[in-house]
């Protein structure tokens, strides 16, 4: 085991305590209403012990849902470069993580979403404010359409998940990443910034 | 009840035995090669009885996998008209199906091959030899290139559903199918006839 420096894991009872609220917390209220001091309250325990075990909002939410990556650290690098390109670098890091091993955590979390509506909502949330407000919010198009932009990108990521990952459909199941962001790029760059129906 | 006319249910345990006996082996050999002699030997009965309980095998194909809807029907209906409406035609076919009673079946059929492994491959020969088969076929395009296209339409159209009816990602859950039409109709369109990556 590597030797952990600065914040420490904590008391792992108090640690679950504080996951457990989070989790309904975020389910119940959505990332954006739910308060780490509510949280606290629930998990009876005081709100800097929150933040000292595990910072921010968002990384609570991250360790709750035991998310396979940081979209904090992902979405930046998708969105530098060329805008044109941005459809095609996020089906290539989508991919990247899906098929890394980080993917097996990511489809636990998918088959859960499915047959649990709690961890829909979660999902639903992460989806929503991890990764689509980051990408969205650094696009020059109109913000009445951001919503629609957004859960259109998701339908056809969680497709491509479902389909190489969960189905598995040949060719899509093993087909070169390139190949795959090739053909979906263009889509998720229209769904981004092309013309969409009003 | 309405008064069935014609063939006749039969024997439910002999049918339920005929159904098992298919599922397996449509799941172990695929549709294309499992046969209607062999599933009657391993439920005990005459190949006839198969054919008179169920018909064809694409029908007891479908009746084993409690199919929501048959495509041998549907999908003509898509491919008559303009050949570049086909990608609208089979989004507003694909969500009549689902946003209507038949859709909980349609539902449970997908929840059940995330967390089944049979039920995947079932769901995988659906796709396939029933849906996009019928409809690739018809299509004036590269026949090599045939199967990407296919599993390319399976990925935006299950994300569709997963997002619009499990997962519930809002607003695409709401939206009028119309937009959703319009939106992802063009996405199919491409997948379906557009110039893909080599």
């Amino acid at each position: 085991m590597t030797r952990r420096t600065g914040r420490r894991p904590g008391n792992p009872d108090t640690r679950e305590a504080i996951l457990d609220a989070a989790r309904t917390a975020f389910a119940e209220r959505g990332f954006d209403a739910a308060s780490i001091r509510a949280i606290a309250a629930t998990a009876g325990v005081d709100p800097a012990l929150v933040h000292h075990y595990f910072g921010s909002k968002d990384q609570l939410f991250l360790a709750a849902m035991n998310a396979p990556i940081d979209p904090g650290e992902m979405v930046p690098k998708v969105l530098l470069g060329d805008p044109d390109g941005t459809g095609e670098r996020l089906v290539r890091a989508f991919l990247a993580v899906w098929d890394s091993p980080a993917g097996a955590a990511a489809q636990a979390l998918l088959r859960s979403a499915v047959s649990n509506e709690w961890t829909a909502r979660l999902l639903r949330e992460f989806v929503t404010t991890q990764v689509l407000r980051r990408v969205l919010e650094n696009l020059d198009v109109d913000p009445g359409q951001l919503p629609l932009r957004g859960s259109l990108v998701a339908t056809q990521m969680i497709g491509l998940a479902m389909m190489r990952h969960v189905v598995r459909l040949e060719p899509v199941a093993s087909a070169d990443p390139e190949v795959l962001v090739a053909a979906i790029g263009p889509t998720i760059q229209r769904y981004l910034t092309g013309p969409l129906p009003t």
